[in-house]
């Protein structure tokens, strides 16, 4: 199958073709259930509570599949997660208790542009007279309403039958046009309310301004085609708006190499002859950071400029030897553009390839990365993170997705070459720690098909790793391996000296299966070890595997290695 | 031991004072350590993060204890709890993907009035010049200070030298005076830099108009004094603001009988011969409810008049009966006072308990609650809740500090009866699933020597049980009974019909040993069963004990079962 098989249409174009069925008769509730499916929404994750319990219902009824969860905020991160490989995602709790939970998992998603509709019963319209004490109550019912309004692009309360309807389309669109979290509250009485007014969905597609737009790509095009040396740095958000195939028509038909940012990783895959790897100033390849930094044309193409995607500002580029187009900004070396959107700009570029068309190039213009040659078993050897990651990259194929947690997880995991699109996912700006597990059980509800390995130091696992309840429940082939260094390990790396608020209290995490009644359990200190568990986890589809993986405390990533000897280098500079 | 004896010196006095030594040459972060210590607060809970690590290293040199938990949402409940206990608590995390997390631990002790102090970390002032994209960043730097606006009663952002030693003043007197949350941001470039303004720190008293206080004492006064059957209601805000002396000195001079509420039980020791039992409406048991509500004069002090404190609104108390006393509030009939603090109120009206002496009050005005004589074991029958309650109660002793999660595990456990004061620790108001098990850490923190007996369901464990990780990492003898019905048992109860979503996945709890590396396990199916592990838990003081209970999906306690009662009678009526 090749990976282009696997994306699946778009929410961007099945949003073109909404249900234009008549409305008359649906309830507020029943509304915005089928307007959820318009956006591609088949899974949901949640926990149900007394305030929601109506519209969880009318979802019980309804052709969509609701994921319980065992908390609110992995419910979070597994809806973000299926947003990033659906298009769209949706997470639905109770009032307060269990919103206010979801704040962390929400405003990753804002940062990292996921866009997740936020759905939450609150106390009925006709329970608020006079005020009263209801109990999830915080300081005033408007309370939670307030605090999303900062951690989401749109929201709504539906406490208006005549306006409900329009307010539900404006929140979806929004989410879908800025890929980022929605939030839409439910008053309890509200749910099975049928407004009286008639509606019919009009969708409006925002658009550039023409001028602006002709004359980007023109002084695009010009640059490009004289340039030297151009490269594309392919950020996150070619795959949020769905602009991937462009990005590689644009790289193949102009002979453009292509390198991709820690966020956007796996956005272009990177097993394409014309990739050169991942920048990331000196956390990265040394090749790849002078090839990025020595180009005279950098097109960065949906990338964001953050610090971590910048190796916590090693980076080393000027605006005069760039191009930035994000969702958010146009700019040209000193030019800003405005009102240009990006998908116009990306498209109407990879339609001027053959204007750019750069002889100079070569086809894998950088050799592979070292190291990741054959893998030889050391049989003997203590395992150690590079090894590990050396050897789990012989197993990926294009039915793996990979999924990292932050710290040495995700710096580790930046080695793992991804075999198709969309098949690498990290909070990598965020950072949230925690994110991968309940990421992966959102990963294989979106591709049941597919599976999901998880690479997750054990402070990360200790925050949400009982997720794996819900793992076990559904039967996924999830592999779980816990890079286990009793603590807090990229602490322990950047900032020097021994500090017991570092350490976590050790856990036989290989016993979980014993606990969640189903899955298998694997311990493991060498290579032998470690390459016997992955090979029976692999052929285990029976359910989860996890592999605790004993690793010394001074064990550490190239990756992490580079940017402390680096960071070491600045004199009083901050070490992250 | 008595139970006055396990009472601290309160931080209310302890604030008359404060440090005064010189505080020139303190740091900004040291000197919010020192203000700290001054309010009593020796340990604090949290996880660390590079943002807040400059103030983690101050800590660590400090004499405050800092307790790292498995995730912050959990170390704000254990803050919690330890705020309940000991007078007021703190938890320190980085910024936003720490702090976020938090957010519905801190709205719980907002809506119950528990004084936690939030310290996070943030960005370096001399990091945001030309506002970059740094990681864990939402929308803009202010981000999380806005989101804590919303769920504390004040907040500062200690970016100014200058003013920083007053902010923190003002911050934690706000703390202290209004028994809510507060908010203390410290940008990491901040921590260590020694302002060089003088500063005294002042107390400021708040204080009541004398006229309205006297105005509103003589009314009281009047008023208990001519009536035929007055009753107090103790409620939470007597042990908040350390008014439980007062409270008791006045029943008993005034013979007046007391009763509580479910989030202000053991406030006054339940022991105590004029107390009458918990006043919770229809969930309550009916003497106690018909003793209440035929007094021509209740004292309601403290008490906050939440919908579950009144059992979901079937109490039936009108104002023409009431004296209604908050931190919030003075009425009187249909008098409201204001500008009269409560704890003058208290105070005052406590010192004329002989001008208001009732004679007609008998010692103990109702007879014991029924069931709770002596436990007779019924060896091979299944446990059930109630039983299992019933036994427990016999096991509690003054150093028994009683945790009950929401739910069924509260309805249940407020039949227990508690021995001293303050040892009943519930969230019986926000109703806020999985607070306790951190909470019991925080109480085993707050009282080393003391255990905590947590009485949760199975779909609460599920959120936040793992935090029995710090627990064993303590070595505490905390004693664990998860009531296993596979599910959200009062959802199920309380809402008719069959719902999927109510069952959760089942666990093997009971083996949680294995995978923490201490504490032991029970199964139990059985009252014999229950009963050798209650007393072999009992009896080991070596690390924690985890009970399992199977209990069947029907069943519930007396409470909950009363309450369904009584709304299944109300036509029309909302099921909560």
């Amino acid at each position: 199958m090749s990976s282009a098989d696997i994306i699946p249409v778009r929410p961007e174009m099945r949003r073109e073709t909404p249900s234009t069925a008549s409305v008359a008769g649906l309830s507020i509730g029943s509304y915005l259930i089928r307007r959820l499916q318009d956006y591609g929404i088949r899974d949901l994750f949640g926990i149900p509570g007394d305030y929601v319990l109506a519209f969880y219902n009318l979802l019980e009824e309804s052709p969509i599949n609701v994921v319980g969860c065992t908390r609110e905020d992995c419910a979070g991160f597994a809806a973000d997660a299926y947003a990033r490989i659906n298009g769209m995602g949706a997470v639905c709790v109770t009032y307060c208790v269990g919103g206010l939970s979801l704040c962390n998992s929400i405003a990753g998603a804002y940062a990292e542009k996921s866009p997740v509709v936020v759905i939450t019963g609150s106390p009925g319209m006709n329970e608020r007279t006079n005020n009263p004490l209801l109990h999830h109550r915080v300081r005033d019912f408007r309370t939670q309403l307030e605090v999303f309004e900062k951690l989401c692009i749109a929201g709504a309360e539906l406490s208006d039958p005549d306006t409900a309807f329009r307010e539900i389309d404006r929140v979806l669109d929004t989410a879908a046009n800025f890929k980022r979290p929605v939030y839409l509250e439910i008053p309890r009485d509200m749910v099975n309310v049928v407004p009286q007014v008639p509606h019919t969905y009009r969708h409006v597609e925002p658009t550039s301004d023409a001028a602006a737009l002709e004359a980007a790509v023109n002084e695009a095009v010009d640059w490009v085609a004289s340039a030297k040396r151009p490269v594309i740095i392919a950020g996150v958000e070619m795959h949020r708006f769905g602009l991937q195939d462009e990005v590689i028509a644009l790289a193949e038909r102009a002979k453009i190499p292509v390198a991709a940012t820690m966020l956007g990783k796996s956005v272009v895959r990177e097993t394409h002859p014309q990739y050169i790897g991942l920048y990331e100033g000196a956390m990265g390849r040394q090749e790849v950071t002078k090839f990025v930094e020595d180009s005279d044309c950098v097109l960065l193409l949906g990338t964001f400029m953050t610090d971590i995607n910048l190796g916590i500002f090693t980076a080393n580029l000027s605006p005069t030897q760039c191009i930035y187009a994000t969702s958010e900004k146009l700019r040209i070396r000193q030019h800003h553009f405005q009102e240009v959107l990006l998908p116009d700009f990306i498209r109407q570029l990879a339609s001027r390839a053959d204007d750019m068309v750069n002889p100079s190039v070569q086809a894998r213009p950088l050799p592979e990365p070292p190291g990741f040659g054959k893998f030889v078993l050391q049989p003997d050897e203590p395992i150690g993170i590079r090894r590990l990651i050396a050897r789990l990259n012989e197993q990926l194929d294009e039915e793996t997705i990979v999924i990292a947690d932050i710290g040495d997880s995700l710096f580790a995991a930046t080695e793992l070459v991804t075999h198709g699109r969309s098949e690498f996912l990290s909070p990598a700006y965020y950072t949230s720690m925690g994110f991968s597990l309940p990421a992966a059980l959102g990963a294989q509800v979106a591709r049941s098909y597919m599976r999901a390995v998880v690479v997750v130091g054990d402070g990360a696992f200790q925050m949400t790793g009982m997720e794996l309840s819900t793992i076990a429940r559904h039967g996924f082939p999830t592999v779980v391996i816990v890079l286990d260094n009793k603590g807090y390990g990229t602490e322990r790396f950047l900032h020097h000296g021994q500090h017991a608020y570092n350490d976590i209290h050790p856990w036989n995490y290989h016993k979980l299966p014993e606990v969640l009644g189903s899955g298998t359990g694997y311990e493991v200190r060498t290579e032998a070890e470690f390459d016997a568990a992955l090979t029976a986890a692999w052929a285990d589809t029976s359910g989860f595997s996890l592999i605790q993986a004993h690793l010394a405390k001074t064990d550490c990533s190239l990756a992490l290695e580079r940017l402390a000897e680096k960071l070491s280098k600045r004199v009083g500079g901050k070490t992250h």
